[in-house]
């Protein structure tokens, strides 16, 4: 599985793991709600200043969503 | 910590641990010279598909360049 469908993977089940929308997600991780879904669709090739403040929002290490 | 500090000093510490100069990184990589250069420097927001590049020639989880 390459890294954008792991990110993809885990975020979807880390934030569902939490109860939380897409927004609610967005909102909390200071992002737009579409660049959440983007992700979540493997749409984008995140910088790891956004992989930093997803795991920051999801209280994970940053290898749990990329490794 | 922020993550470009973090990952610059993870970059070097491996890179140094292989005897390998930043050329001989890059090219195991597929980089350039001088953006591996510029990581160490701090002076760059890598994606995440850079970021599995280097973690690939050096051998380690990503978790060990960003956490």
């Amino acid at each position: 599985m390459d890294i954008r469908a792991r990110l993809a993977k885990n975020l979807r089940r880390l934030r569902q793991a939490k109860g939380w929308s897409q927004e609610e997600f967005a909102f909390e991780a200071g992002l737009h709600r579409t660049y959440v879904s983007d992700l979540e669709r493997e749409a984008r090739n995140p910088s790891i200043s956004i992989i930093d403040k997803l795991a920051g929002a999801l209280g994970v290490k940053i290898g749990e969503l990329l490794d």
